[in-house]
């Protein structure tokens, strides 16, 4: 039997190296970049829209579409590295917690081991070996724990500095797009006109590269990124006319 | 060896049960209640306190700050339901390709279930017959290589919409706060003044609740979100000021 296994061991090598998987998964600096362009794109373009349809000058609109992609970036980015920032810290707390069952409650870990495998139909007579070696090899029972019982990752360091920073930077880039003609068009409403032709095709272009790093259908992608921009936009400029006509 | 573990099989259920681990994880409706009011509180905060920087009336810093709730709460649920809808469509076709997988190369496959579990320090005669039991078990086959190999889990239907709609209105409670006080004062300077204590005290508030519930140090991430809040406030300030200088 075991015999059999390390002739399948040699077997399994070749059967890998030959095969690779085209499951899809997106480089995070793009995703990173992707989700602050296209927020960027959305919400200061709303924004200077409603702002247009309450009649204001376009020094106002530009004013308080900086002051938005100012605020937004900071929230976005700060925000987002907090959040990483605790994740990791969740995660490390979770790490300790389970060393420290693994160390106390050994038996019990090990029966969580025998109850995750069970979940696939596995027996005492398969799982068996597994809790065994686990139990002789205390490094991978934790990491095992870690990923299989509570499905947590290790974080990378770096990553919540550098996705912040990019979202943000993605941020502004985006915000700027739909700001741009108010800064050349001295009436707001013209302004407005060429930032909403700029900006929804900014958004088909974001929406349809979205589709293609996330693996969703390009097109499908670049209409509902459109489509959600100029819904919001729709919303803020009926919100501004309302609060005007008060 | 098998009547052993059929013995460990019993024990495992005691122990078991009367084994609760206080692993933290946050209920979905609150994180998004937190998330959606958080982000709420932050941005039209920091535009109203930036375009009150650049002597707007309250009425425009009003106008302003309701449009960009609007827009925001709209990109946020909209983009938020497209974001799990996406990720939801992804799961599925990772899964019918991981299924054809099974089907067309299974030695593959099964040659994969042996690389995840070697990664353990596990070797050919422990996983060996966890290899053949879940070949014989194509479902939990399947299961199992989403979970193990894709680290994937499967996406909950209604999650998505509600999420969205969470979201949604959670920022636009959050955005209120920081605005009523430009309803009732007329002159600028003197609603941001109330703004500015009205909105630190609710970030500081919803920061520490946010740390309680993501099993962070409370206070720190009170002060940790009054800080966001303060910086993208002050950036939006001084951005309004210096488009409005120009």
């Amino acid at each position: 039997m075991v015999k059999q296994f390390v002739q399948d061991e040699e077997k399994q090598r070749l059967l890998l190296d030959g095969h690779e998987e085209k499951h899809f998964t997106a480089g995070e600096v793009v995703r990173d970049i992707i989700i602050g362009v296209s927020d960027g794109l959305t919400v200061p373009f709303a924004l200077a829209a409603g702002l247009s349809g309450a009649n204001a000058p376009s020094a106002l609109v530009l004013t308080a579409g900086l002051a938005e992609v100012a605020a937004g970036a900071i929230s976005m980015g700060l925000g987002g590295y907090l959040a990483a920032k605790s994740d990791a810290d969740h995660y490390h707390r979770e790490l300790q917690r389970e060393q420290e069952e693994i160390n106390t409650v050994p038996d019990t870990e090990a029966a969580e081991i025998a109850d995750i495998l069970t979940q696939y139909g596995l027996g005492p007579e398969e799982y068996g070996p597994v809790v065994t070696s686990l139990r002789n090899n205390p490094k991978a029972w934790l990491e095992f724990m870690m990923k299989f019982e509570l499905g947590l990752e290790k974080p990378e360091p770096r990553r919540a500095l550098t996705s912040a920073g990019t979202i943000a930077l993605a941020y502004v880039v985006g915000g700027l797009v739909p700001l741009l003609p108010y800064m050349f068009v001295p009436t707001a409403d013209r302004a407005m006109a060429t930032s909403v032709g700029v900006t929804l095709a900014a958004l088909l272009f974001f929406g349809y590269v979205k589709g293609r790093f996330t693996g969703n259908r390009p097109f499908l992608s670049a209409v509902q990124t459109a489509v959600v921009g100029a819904l919001a936009s729709a919303a803020a400029f009926g919100m501004a006319k309302a609060v005007q006509s008060i």
